[in-house]
């Protein structure tokens, strides 16, 4: 089968996109990324390409911005680009350039959805990309999550091109007659993965010569390895952990008692800002006298006399708390339980909890207490509100509206928690994934 | 801690063997297994030593016996030696050499195990000797089980020195000035796993200085990995797998809702010789049509209408007929006819004929010998009884027993074939269109 049919027969088999679904492709102007755009034009999906320059490479950089245009124009699609900094904000924020370029494109790419209503963001990562970032993890260290390599869907973000390998791209090209730029700064090409792809790969291969093969079947195996490692976690977590307030109870011989119990300590910790870092002294505890503790930057694992006892920091006024996943979200007024899932049911009405629709929400978020000058679009309105006088209009107390706290995106507001959300996160018949936000006192 | 210390923590925290057991130990004269004699000796434990000369290298295998003889002279305990002609063994067997030296080795240990009455064989296999063999497995194509490297204990083979690095062990013998000999046949030294360790490994360390740690790191997270993974996979093979007789049957349907239908259905089939390579073929089975199967030395995978059938290849070769629609269909023991027709006339005597009522029976159906733990509802009979039972009370001979077929749907027997049908099926006055089924011998 040739790869467009490969290609499209993918994406449908693993429900990665709707055939009507708008799609904005990350496009570098490199190999993998005119592939991903030939085959979504031949495919007949309905996309529009985005460039970032990174201003890295000078003159070159403008050329590939300049290619990459020409490509949309012949494709017939929109295009939009940006030319970012990159050193001066890398600098800025201490990260490496690659990490910086990362974080740019990926937030820039989520901006243009959002402001277009693209659906899906499409990258051109390939099964090669996927070997190397293995390899990567593996030679870091890592637990079974690092073996299952990059997620074919991960939100907007869709990578439709990781069932196939680099050479069957550059053939397809080449099979073209396509063009591409030689050195796109696609990022993907940093010091660390050159060396496993140019120097190490090739030397293995010396030995097994299948190499490719066998680490793309180890990704595969360690995908469902990891589905039924989780549910494994899943029984021990509801079997071992008591919920009292806002704190977590996890009794010490039972959790000896466990096949793993390093492993499921951490899986429970872990969600609470603990490092793998940190597991040995974590776990170090299940032997030490009550009264020991382990902080991470938001939470401490205590030795209490039978138990280990998960309790949140106490958190001083006025801050701000950054929530970069779904998950439990500590607070001073309480806790917020953020859960990614499909649309099932009918909206909650409690005003304690939140749907969102998945698709508009970016994270990370920030949680603060409301301040003079807030405002919102209530939910029903299509007109903004200060929240000042919306928390008047419902009559609170002084003392009331000190505890009123806002969840922001950038700087909308998605959430005057537990009082409205915003209307433009509300959920809508359209919506497919939602992010549920439960707020408990 | 010094390293006699740590030794001796980490075999009884691990309770790798007791303090007055008997230890065989493996010495090829090498430093790894050098250092292990000398902890052991000043442990005080009660040990003896065997050396294999597996003259490969000429005059230097016989020196390195002699070396190894010397040294468990002055370690006063028994010495055991043997010589092999590895290359002839390796030859007849179609072995490569390390393979040979590998297999005569530790049946040669067990032996001398048996008869000198030692509890355990003790090899110097350290955690350098793991991280390479965890990585052979990884540039192979691995399960989860290969990341866990080498067994700690396994049956009577200990390998207690799994703990320490080899720089360790080169400095403990330094720091006792004991001498070794350089280029021992100590068999793990072949081509692959040298390249790794002398070319692969340090150039990792280029990139990642702490590789080693890392990988050591790896090792010990994916031992816990596996054995929470082996507890969902023992939950689902509890679930899914039902033994009728001989047989294994596994329900598609279910299989398929669980969290990894490939990977589970491995685990169950593995046991019964079929290799990691077949899976993909086995798995195919959960979607085609019944009557497919797929072989190993041993045992058949079936796909039956609603099942995956394992069956040992004994009984079912040649001898499992899939009956996909009426016809003529030949079988061991004769003929069965038939027929799809309007009930008209009486029900016929003899028991070589049967009627069924149509509606009941869906195609396809399956023709085979009858075994052990088969029941059925005897015409006439509202209760299930054993097929076995039921030839008995029939005072059939062993011979005659041998001879009987059943015809069953599923899970269901229809008939026992020439003797009697399963009240189930029975034609009643609401019968319209029936099934005959003519048996000739």
């Amino acid at each position: 089968m040739n790869l467009l049919n490969r290609f499209i027969r993918h994406i449908y088999e693993q429900h990665l996109f709707a055939k009507n679904d708008r799609l904005l492709l990350a496009v570098s102007g490199g190999v993998d990324s005119v592939v991903l755009g030939q085959l979504c034009k031949q495919a007949g999906f309905d996309f529009g390409v985005a460039h970032c320059n990174f201003q890295l490479r000078g003159a070159d950089s403008d050329a590939d911005e300049q290619f990459v245009k020409t490509l949309a124009g012949n494709w017939n699609v929109p295009f939009y680009s940006i030319r970012f900094n990159t050193r001066a904000f890398a600098e800025e924020n201490k990260l490496s350039t690659q990490e910086a370029a990362r974080l740019l494109r990926y937030e820039w790419f989520g901006e243009i959805r959002k402001r277009e209503v693209f659906d899906y963001v499409l990258t051109a990562h390939h099964v090669n990309d996927n070997i190397e970032t293995v390899m990567m993890s593996f030679f870091r260290g890592t637990g079974i999550n690092g073996l299952t390599g990059i997620k074919e869907k991960n939100g907007a973000v869709v990578r439709p091109l990781l069932f196939a390998r680099r050479t069957e791209l550059e053939q397809f090209l080449n099979e073209q007659s396509l063009s591409f730029v030689q050195d796109a700064s696609n990022l993907k090409d940093d010091y660390t993965r050159n060396f496993i792809r140019n120097r190490l790969l090739p030397q293995v291969a010396t030995i097994y010569p299948e190499v490719e093969q066998n680490l793309a079947g180890n990704i595969h195996r360690f995908q469902e390895v990891h589905a039924l490692y989780q549910q494994s976690v899943a029984q021990y977590r509801k079997k071992l952990v008591t919920e009292k307030g806002n704190e977590l109870h996890i009794p010490v011989l039972l959790l000896l008692k466990t096949v793993a119990p390093a492993t499921v300590l951490f899986e429970i910790v872990k969600d609470y800002g603990f490092s793998a870092g940190q597991l040995p002294e974590v776990f170090a505890l299940t032997g030490s006298d009550p009264g020991k503790f382990i902080t991470s930057a938001t939470h401490r694992v205590i030795r209490d006399r039978k138990h280990l006892i998960i309790a949140p920091l106490a958190v001083s006024a006025g801050s701000r708390i950054l929530i970069e996943a779904p998950g439990d979200h500590f607070f001073e007024e309480g806790r917020l339980k953020i859960l990614q899932q499909q649309k099932a049911g009918a909206i909650p009405e409690g005003a304690n909890t939140a749907w969102i629709d998945a698709r508009l929400l970016v994270f990370p978020l920030t949680l603060r207490p409301w301040k003079t000058g807030d405002y919102f679009y209530p939910l029903g309105m299509t007109k903004k509100k200060k929240v000042a006088r919306f928390l008047i209009d419902l009559k609170l107390t002084t003392t009331q509206k000190e505890k009123v706290w806002v969840l922001e995106m950038g700087q909308k507001i998605v959430w005057v928690v537990g009082l409205r959300i915003d209307n433009r996160f509300r959920v809508t018949d359209r919506t497919g994934e939602i992010i549920e936000i439960q707020y408990q006192k």
